[in-house]
C-alpha cells in the first residue's frame, strides 16, 4: 500500500500515465492556491469562492506533504524511524509546510507571501527547472564571484554618491543604494537621481563601467544553458568525426598495404 | 493559362523577371495598404485620398488572395478539389482573409489593427524572413523553456511585490504585473514603481537577477543567427584543412616509402 | 615639392616621425574646431576666443584640404587631370568640405550641425576606426538584415499601440514611434507611455521580444570584434599544435622503425 | 622579528593559519571602517559609536600601513634603504595612504570619499579580484578602443543633439552629455529628455546605434571572464583527447604488426 502511494507521488517512470497525472494534477493544486494572491479587495462573491479555493487546494497540498512524509523511506533509502524524523527537516518539505501554515493562521499577516512557496511543487515535478539548477551549479563558482564583483560595484558606486549628494536627493544610504541598483540594472525609474553636477559626473562614469558588470550574469547564465543543449549535438558530431577519420585511414591503410 | 498564372505568384525562379515585379509590386502594396493607419483624425482631402489608397490596395490584395486560391493545387501537390476546398484554412490564407476583412466592414472597429497582418505578405515573399524563422525553429527548445521561465520569473516578481507593497502604487495585480515587465526588462518609464522600503527591496533583488533571466532569450536568438551564418563558412573551413592533413599524410607516407 | 607634400599628408611609413606628427597636428585641430559648438551664449570675451579659434582652425582645415587636392594623383594612381577633377567627389573630400563650408557662411545655420564632419578627418588618420569599419563591412550582410529586423519589429510595434491607445497619450504617429524605440532600446524616459490596460499589454509583449530583437546589432558587432582580434591568436595557436603534431608523429614513426 | 612580520601580512602560504587570519581581520577592519560613511546626521550617541569605530579602525590601517613600510625590502627585493624609500609612491601604499588622510583632517571634506580606498585593501588581500585584473590587462588593448569609441559615440550624440534643442531643454553641454549617456547606457531617468522632433528623431537614431556601441565592453569583459574559467578545463579535456588518440594508433599499429 505504502508503496504503491509512493510509486505515486515519486517522479514517474515512463509510461505510468497515473503517476504522471497525479503529478499534473498536484502542480495545477499549487499553481490554483496561488489565484486568491491575485485579488485585492475583491467582492463579498468573490471573496467566498477565493475562501473556497482556498481551503480545498491547502487541504490536498497538505494530503500531499503527508503522503510524502509517510513514504520518505523509499525515496531517502533510510531506515524507517529516521526516515519520518528527518523528513520535516528536509529543505522540500521545509518549503512546503512554509506555504502552506499562511493558510492556516499560524503565521503573521506580513508573511503571506510565503504561500508562494506553494510554488516549490513545481520545482519538485518539473524536468526543465532541473536543468536551470544543473547550469547554475556548473557555473555556482563564475556566478558567485561575479555576483559579489555587482553587489560590490553597486555598494561602492552607492558609497561615493551619498558622499557628494546633498539630503535632499539621497536622505539616506538606502536611497543611494536603491539609485545604484536601479541605475547599474539600466531599469532607471525616474523616482531618484543626482540632481548636482558632480553627482551627475559620478552617475555617468558609474554607469558606463557597471552596464559591464551588471551584464555579466546574464552572459554566464545563457552561456552555460547553451552549453548544456549544445553539448549532447558536438558529442555526438565528434564521435561521428572520430569513426569517419578511423575509416578513411583504415582504408589508406589497406592501400599502402596493396602498394607494398 | 492557370499554371502560368502560378508561376507568376510563386517565387521566383532565377531569371523569371516578371514573377519578381510581381512579388515586389504585391510587397509594396500591402506596405502602402498600411499607410492609412498611421494618420489619426485627418483632414478631409487627406482622409479622400487615404480611403482610394485602401480601396485600391485591399482590391489588389484580394485579387492576390483569389490567384492564390485557384492555384492552390500546384503549390501543394494536393488533387484538385481538395486543394481549393482546403486553401482558406492554410495558415497564410487566414492571416490574408483577417488582413483584408477589416476594410470590407465585416469586423468591429476594435479589430482594426488586424490590417497589419497583410504584412504577412512580405513574409510570404521575404528570403531573410525564412531565414529568421529559421532561426526560432532550430533553437525553438531552448527558446520556449527560456521564455517559460522569463514569465514565471515576471509571475513571482509580481506576486511577492503586490503582496507587500499598499494599494497606493499597486493598486491591482495587474499593475504589478505591468511594473514586473517594465523593470525586468529594464524599460522603466517611471509610471509606476515601489513607494515603500520593502517594495524597493524587493526591486532591488528582483532586477539584480531579472536582468540575467529577461537576457537569455536575446543571447539566445543571437547566437543561433550567427551559427547560421557562420556554419558555411566553418564547414567550408574544415573541408579545406581536411584535405590539406590528407596530402601532407600522403606526402609523407610517399617519402616514408622512399625510406624504406 | 608635391612629393614630399604626398608623403607628409599620407599615412605616415613607420618610422617617418614628420608625417606621423602632421597627423597628430591636424587630428588636434579637428578636435579644437569643434569645441566652440560646445557653448551656448557664451560672454564676449570668451565669444572673441571662440571666433579666433574657429577662424584659425577652419583656415587650417582648408590647407590640409587643398593639400590633399593637389596630391590626389600620387593617391589616386590616376593620371593627373583625371585626378584633380574627382578629388572633390571622394567621400572623405566631400565630408572635409561640408565640414568646412558652415564656417564660410554658405551654409544655413540649421546645418551648423555639419561641423561635426571635420571629425571625420580623425576617421582618416586613425588605425583603430579601420578595424571597426572591418568589422562592419564583415559583418555587413549579418548587420543589415538585423537592423531590418530590428526597424520593422519598430514600426509594428508602433502601429499596433497607435490604434489601441487614445488621443491623449499618442497624438501622432510619430510619438508611437518614438515611445515604441525608447521602449524597445529601454531605454524608457518615462515622458510617453501607455494609458489604457490593453496598450500596457502591448507595450509588455513588444518589450519582452523587442529586447532579443534589439540587442542583436549589438552581439553581432561584439562578435565580429572579438574574432578580429582573436583570428591572429588562433592561427599561431593552430600552427603550434599543428608542428607539435608532425613532430610526434615523426618520432613515433622513427620509433615503429625501430620495432620493425 | 621583520621577517616573521612578513610572513603575517604577505599572501599567506597554504596551511599558514595566522596569516590568513591577519588577512581577513584586516579585511574586516577596512570594511568596517566605511560604517560611518553610509549615516547621514545620526543622532548623538550613533555619533559617539561611529567616532570610536573610526578611530580605532584608521589607527588599525594605519598599523598595517606602517608594517608594510618596515619589511617592503622582502617583497621588492630591493636593498633596503631603496625599498623603504620608495614604498610610499608604490601604487597600494599611496591608496592606503589617500584612505588614512581624511580621518586625520588633513584634507578638505570635499575629499572624504577617499576613504573608500581603504577598500583597495581587499583588493590586495582578494584572489578572485585578481582573476577580474588578469581579464582586464588580457583585453586591455581591445577594452580601450571600445571604451574610446563608446565615449566618442556619446560626445558625438550630445554635440548633435546639443546644436539641434533649445536651451530650455539642454542648458549646457554638460546637460547634454549627461543625457547621452543615460540614453546610450539605456538608464532613461526621465530628468532630462529631447522636446523638439528633431531632437527626438536623433535621440531615436542615437539609441538604436548606441546600444550596439555601449554594448561592447560587457560582452568583451564576459568573455574574457569566461575564457579565463574555460581555459583550464579545456587544456584538460584536449590533452585527455591528446592521450587517447595516441593509445587508439598505437594499439591500430600493433594490429597492424599482427596482420603482417
Amino acid at each position: 500500500m505504502r508503496k504503491y502511494i509512493y510509486r505515486l507521488i515519486a517522479k514517474p517512470q515512463p509510461g505510468d500515465r497515473i503517476s504522471q497525472w497525479y503529478d499534473w494534477f498536484i502542480m495545477c493544486v499549487a499553481i490554483i492556491s496561488i489565484v486568491p494572491m491575485v485579488f485585492r479587495d475583491p467582492s463579498e462573491q468573490v471573496q467566498e469562492v477565493l475562501k473556497i479555493v482556498e481551503v480545498v487546494s491547502v487541504y490536498l497540498l497538505f494530503v500531499d506533504y503527508v503522503l510524502r512524509w509517510i513514504t520518505f523511506d523509499f525515496k531517502s533509502n533510510m531506515k524507517s524511524p529516521w526516515a519520518f524524523i528527518l523528513y520535516p527537516i528536509t529543505p522540500f518539505a521545509i518549503m512546503d509546510m512554509l506555504g502552506i501554515l499562511p493558510s492556516v493562521g499560524l503565521i503573521p499577516a506580513s508573511f503571506q507571501a510565503l504561500r508562494l512557496l506553494r510554488l516549490a511543487k513545481i520545482l519538485q515535478y518539473s524536468k526543465s527547472f532541473e536543468r536551470i539548477v544543473n547550469v547554475f551549479s556548473k557555473q555556482r563558482k563564475l556566478l558567485v564571484s561575479v555576483l559579489v564583483l555587482a553587489v560590490a560595484y553597486i555598494f561602492i558606486s552607492a558609497l561615493i554618491m551619498f558622499s557628494y549628494e546633498p539630503a535632499e536627493s539621497f536622505p539616506s544610504f538606502f536611497d543611494a543604494l536603491y539609485w545604484a541598483t536601479t541605475a547599474l540594472t539600466t531599469v532607471g525609474y525616474g523616482d531618484i537621481y543626482p540632481l548636482t553636477e558632480v553627482g551627475k559626473i559620478i552617475s555617468m562614469i558609474s554607469s558606463l563601467f557597471g552596464v559591464a558588470v551588471i551584464a555579466m550574469p546574464a552572459s554566464i547564465v545563457t552561456a552555460g544553458f547553451m552549453d548544456e543543449l549544445n553539448k549532447d549535438l558536438e558529442e555526438k558530431e565528434r564521435l561521428k568525426e572520430k569513426l569517419r577519420e578511423a575509416e578513411s585511414q583504415l582504408s589508406k591503410e589497406r592501400g599502402d598495404g596493396d602498394h607494398e
